[in-house]
């Protein structure tokens, strides 16, 4: 399973994904499921990837194929919209290649994608593609967009995040979304990659992997379970001075 | 959708369910989820139901049809155990009659109950019957069951339900697990049902429906926002001084 979560802030995007992948939970592995394209100066695109491994490492090499002129197809997208059109275009290639002989195996073609980024001085975009190629783009309404094991880690993000969330702190939850989502599901694990990029930058500002001991990442997830709590324990309990039973009537115990 | 979840706790059982029903999103409605079965000072029994509401309904009509001493079904059974089978057996006699016609309409055989209580001095205990009529039981370690729209509302259970937890205090977690249910799923939706039932009492001491105005949801709702905000208002922020680029070889920005 996949947990990957991508923000278009006011700001600037931050994205986040988890590295665990597996086919059964006695085949456990770890891959990059970040993908970065950057020209610096000129344009940063970010991949997130969830689903068959298989499809997405398809789609991955065919975006970063050059042509003669050592260009990868995905630098040539005029737009953000192109270049998610491009994504669309190369899963419904890997479709038509493998989609047949999987679902003669019962292997369902599942694969979604978070694709964000910014060319020259057009305006930062966010995209989700769907395994059929067809996508939706991110609105100041709904400035996120999570691919994979999404729901536990969905609430924290819901409560927090809006589009005037600075860079710093949409990173530190995105990053409390993950630690959610890992306590409740093994299949979500470090390390996690973490990548914010400020509009207008035209450069990866700043990336990092944070693996399974990372300080910070430790600390984070320490200090939120304690305020957890804490705010919790702040909290009146029900009042079960008056408990009413309508089964009863409205007998009074 | 439905969201339920009931826990098996040292000092007793709680159980809460939600009563949005439906068929399409334009087809919304509210029954209830939560089916008692008490004999005062003999039995309690407390069923969560969830999936295709015309298989639920069937169940519990199943479950409280009477012989011909006046004594329903499910208050004949000798444990808890007898009764997760009663509603195993009930579950297959619905499929048995309407499985078939249901999909030849492409519906699927879709329910899940969870069914906890106490029969005299035997302890409490808490099921979770499949579809199938198959169950399982809860345990110290998973002292508790969740069905439907379960995910939103499960890492703040995880966080903080012990076996030890006291009734009143695992009863504000579980409202506030509804609480974060309902903000990141628009299927699931007030009143709620909430029971508590204190171990050896042989009666419902308490059971409230908390409406969309309720005034302690509405609190408890509130300063949970309030709490969580302040918790992670003081969490420190990634440290953006020293950004790293892997991709870069280690160059520092």
């Amino acid at each position: 399973m996949t947990y990957a979560v991508a923000l278009n802030l006011d700001e600037g995007l931050v994205f986040c994904s988890d590295s665990r992948t597996n086919a059964g939970m006695d085949n456990v592995a770890t891959f990059r499921k970040m993908h970065v394209f950057e020209v610096p100066g000129a344009r940063v695109l970010v991949l997130l990837t969830a689903g068959n491994l298989a499809i997405t490492q398809s789609v991955v090499n065919r975006l970063a194929q050059t042509d003669n002129d050592g260009n990868r197809l995905i630098d040539t997208a005029p737009t953000l919209y192109h270049a998610a059109e491009m994504v669309g275009s190369a899963v419904r290639e890997v479709f038509k290649r493998d989609g047949q002989a999987m679902r003669a195996q019962h292997a369902g073609f599942s694969a979604s994608f978070i694709l964000g980024g910014q060319i020259g001085s057009l305006a930062p975009r966010l995209f989700h593609i769907y395994s059929a190629g067809n996508f939706i783009e991110s609105s100041p309404e709904t400035p996120y967009f999570q691919i994979g094991e999404t729901k536990y880690g969905k609430p924290i993000i819901d409560r927090l995040i809006r589009p005037a969330t600075p860079l710093d702190v949409a990173a530190k939850c995105v990053l409390i979304s993950f630690d959610s989502t890992m306590r409740s599901n093994v299949s979500v694990a470090p390390p996690y990659d973490l990548l914010c990029y400020r509009t207008d930058h035209l450069k990866v500002d700043f990336v990092r992997r944070l693996d399974a001991d990372d300080p910070y990442m430790n600390s984070l997830s320490k200090s939120w379970s304690e305020g957890i709590r804490r705010a919790f324990d702040a909290l009146p309990a029900p009042d079960w001075l008056a408990p009413v039973h309508p089964n009863k009537g409205g007998a009074q115990a």
